[in-house]
C-alpha cells in the first residue's frame, strides 16, 4: 500500500502500473494482482487508507455539533501532513486532477463513501450539495497551500487557518445561502 | 498563444516544449522563441491571457462593495467555461498541480499580479491572507466541479453556486474569523 501510494504520487495514476508498484515494494507483480486485483482496486484501496470514511464521519458526528466543521478541518489538515513535506494525500489529488479515470474513482469514493455519509447526517435541505461544497473548500485549501504553496497559506498555522475556514465549512453544513455577512 | 494553451492543457507544463507549441501552431520554433522568449515566459503569457489581472481587480472594485464577491465569482466561472466542456483554464490548474516549476510561476503571477492587487484594495486586517483564502475557495471549486466533477456541483447552475459561495468570498474579503454562524 505504501509503495502504491508513492508510485501514484510520483508518476500519477495513468503512468503507474502494477509492475511499477511491485518493483517499488520488492515483490512479484503476480502477488500484487492476487492481493489487490487490478490497478483500479489498488488505487481505491490507497484512497480509502488515506481518507478513512469512518474517521471523517466521526469528525462530523461525534462531539458538539457547533464544532463539527472545526473537527472535520483539523482531521483533513492532519491527512495532508506537514506543509514543508506533504504526505501521500497530495499525490492523490495530483492523480485525480490529471487523469480522467482516477478522477472518476475518487469521485465515486468521495460521493458514496464519504460525502454521502456526511450528507445523511445533516438535518438541512440540499445535503448532497452541502457536502460537495465542503469538499470544494477542503480540496482548494490542499491545492493552494500544499501544491501551489501560496505564501500567506503556508505561513499560517493550522489553528489560524481553522479560525478562518471552519466557519465557512460550518456555514456549508448548516447555514442558508444568500445570507449577507455583516461588515466588520 | 492558443496553441501553447492547448499544449500545456493536454501534456502539462513539464512535457511541453517550444518545439511542440511551434508544431501545434504550424510555425518555426525560432519564431516562437523570438516572440515569447523561453517556456517560462510563454507559460506566464498564457496565464495572464487567461486570468486578466485588471478584469479580476475590476470585479472587486467596480460596483457596490457588498456585491464584490459575487462579481469576482461570476468572472471566475466565466473563465472556466461550460461544465461539460471546460476551457483552457483547467489545463492551467492541471499544469500547476503536477509541475513544481509551473506551480512556482502560477504562484508568482497570482501573488504579484492578482491577489496582491486585490489585497491592496481591502480595508481590513490581514489582506494577503484574505486574498489567498479567496483563491483557495475558487481553485477548489474549479478542481471539484470541473476536474473531479462531483455531481451536486456539476448539476448546480452558476446562479445557485453564487448563492452559496459568494457569501463565503465576501466573508474572506471583509469578515472576521472565528465568528459562529447562526443555525437555520
Amino acid at each position: 500500500m505504501a509503495a502504491a501510494a508513492r508510485c501514484f504520487a510520483a508518476a500519477g495514476y495513468d503512468a503507474t502500473s502494477l509492475r511499477h508498484v511491485a518493483a517499488e515494494a520488492g515483490v512479484d507483480p503476480a502477488l500484487v494482482r492476487r492481493f489487490f486485483g487490478g490497478k483500479d482496486q489498488l488505487f481505491t484501496q490507497v484512497v480509502s487508507a488515506l481518507i478513512d470514511p469512518e474517521r471523517a464521519l466521526a469528525a462530523v458526528t461525534v462531539g458538539p455539533p457547533e464544532a463539527a466543521a472545526e473537527r472535520l478541518l483539523r482531521y483533513f489538515l492532519s491527512l495532508l501532513g506537514d506543509v514543508a513535506q506533504p504526505g501521500p494525500f497530495l499525490g492523490l489529488v495530483r492523480s485525480a486532477v490529471t487523469s480522467e479515470h482516477a478522477a472518476g474513482l475518487l469521485r465515486r469514493f468521495l460521493a458514496e463513501r464519504v460525502l454521502g455519509q456526511i450528507a445523511a447526517t445533516l438535518r438541512a435541505d440540499r445535503p448532497d450539495l452541502r457536502a460537495a461544497l465542503v469538499a470544494s473548500q477542503l480540496v482548494g485549501l490542499a491545492v493552494t497551500r500544499y501544491a501551489v504553496r501560496l505564501a500567506p497559506l503556508t505561513a499560517a498555522d493550522d489553528g489560524e487557518l481553522a479560525g478562518w475556514v471552519a466557519p465557512v465549512l460550518q456555514y456549508y453544513l448548516t447555514g442558508a445561502p444568500y445570507r449577507q455577512k455583516e461588515q466588520p
